[in-house]
This record gives C-alpha cells, sequence and structure tokens, in this order.
C-alpha cells in the first residue's frame, strides 16, 4: 500500500537568494547542506521544502515552469496560539512578506492570516485549536480526548 | 524561534469529487472527518494535505485563486525503493494522472518520475537513497553514517 504522507513540497524561484534570505535571515531557518547553486533543502519536521531555480526545473521536468498562481497551492505553518499567530506573521511581514490577510478569527473556528513571500507563494499563519500539534511539531486531524 | 516545519499543503481545486476519486480509489488514500462539501483533509505522516474547492478558497482569500502553474510548486512522495516508484508511478497513472516524465535515473543519483494528477497539480514520485525514511515515514535530509 502507498504510505499515506508527503516527503518534499518543492518551490520554484526566479530569485533563488531573495527566498533563501527570507526564510533563513528573516525566519530563522537552516538550510540542509548545499548540493549545489540551483537548489536549496530545509528539513521540515518530517517532511523536506526545496527552492529550486525555475530555469533548473525546467531542464529537469523538460518543459517550461510558469510563475506560481497565487494561491493554487498554499503552504501552511501553524503556530501553537493565537499570539504565536501574530508574532510570526509580523516576522514574516517585517523580513518581505506582502500581506494578504491580517491575522482574524477564521468562520472555522481558528485564527488565520495569510502572506505572499519573496519569490511569490502563498503562506497561511494559523493557529487551530482542534488540532493538536505534538512536541515533535507534527499536527494531526484527530482532535484531542475530552476528558 | 519558529520552528521548522509545513503544517499542510493546501491544493486549490475546481472539480473536488474528481481529485478525491483519484486520491482514494485511486491511491487507496483516507480522509479525516469531512467538514463540509468544499474542503477535505488527509493526514500525511506529520503533515496534512488538503483539497479545497477553488471557488470556497477564493472566498475566504477574498481573491481569485487562478488555475494551478503546473511545476511553480511540486509535492514529492518518496518511496522506499525503485521498485515501489515503479509500482506507485504506475498505480497513478491507472488511476488518471497523466505522464509527464517515467521513472529514470535521475542526474543527482536517485531514481524519478513526475505526474499531473487530476486537478492539474504536480506530483514527483521518487527514490532518494541519499535520503532515509524512518518507519514513520519521515524523510531525513542527513544521510545515513558510514559504518
Amino acid at each position: 500500500m502507498m504510505e499515506q504522507r508527503l516527503s518534499m513540497v518543492t518551490l520554484a524561484v526566479d530569485d533563488l537568494p531573495a527566498t533563501r534570505h527570507f526564510l533563513e535571515a528573516g525566519l530563522g531557518w537552516e538550510p540542509g547542506e548545499l548540493p549545489g547553486e540551483d537548489i536549496v533543502f530545509y528539513q521540515a519536521g518530517g517532511s523536506i521544502l526545496a527552492l529550486y531555480k525555475r530555469d533548473a526545473l525546467a531542464r529537469e521536468l523538460g518543459r517550461p515552469v510558469p510563475a506560481q498562481a497565487l494561491g493554487s497551492v498554499t503552504l501552511a505553518w501553524n503556530a501553537r496560539s493565537e499570539e504565536e499567530v501574530q508574532f510570526t506573521f509580523q516576522r514574516a511581514v517585517d523580513a518581505g512578506a506582502v500581506v494578504v490577510k491580517r491575522p482574524e478569527k477564521a468562520f472555522w473556528g481558528g485564527y488565520s492570516s495569510y502572506v505572499e513571500i519573496p519569490g511569490g507563494h502563498l503562506l497561511e499563519i494559523a493557529y487551530n485549536p482542534f488540532w493538536p500539534i505534538d512536541k515533535e511539531g507534527n499536527i494531526s486531524l484527530s482532535a484531542p480526548e475530552t476528558a
């Protein structure tokens, strides 16, 4: 059977140093060992986030890679509290992300914000009180048991 | 500090039942509890994969959500062997995915294939011998220690 998981999410970017700067200097993420000039990997919990220069990815795929259609794929980073959403949202904006939606109560019962990160990809920064996050950072659809 | 992880990847889709059918009937994935008609969540290791109807997402964002620009974001599912790449690639194609690149040795030393899944998103199905996958399915950038 196919194990139900995601191994990696790759964002195509035109200006790799600009997106790296946002993630590393801005958000404090640390890259893995750098395999070359065209790609960078970040350990992201039990998955991997990759940035790949658009032209290099196009060569690998054998077809052009158009610019991201904002919102067609959204990455979400879930915080452990509303306060952490506010803090992380502000940190992202200070680091150069463009505001799409400021932190607010969401209709689904959580607290959510959206930014466009340098490189043109959409990032949701949210808190969902119904989805527990364990100490390793794994998030789960299962609601905690009621006592 | 911002914990270095991804909580969720959301794919905007026009025909939610078609993409669900691919994932569930085709690949055998099981959805979580269904919160409504516009969205479905799948536990994916320590992250979550979501399918969200494009028009509903556009209402939440307050802006239109264009169709995916194929390759601007790629999801990858890493197998534990080349044989598992072949098997899973074929299963995806049999379930309606469009071939972008058949399984082949990749220049970076692994074995890789790409398909476009129903809904217009790019999925890499690959084996990377340098990235260990533990029994829970977590993948790691760290190469195994040499003895």
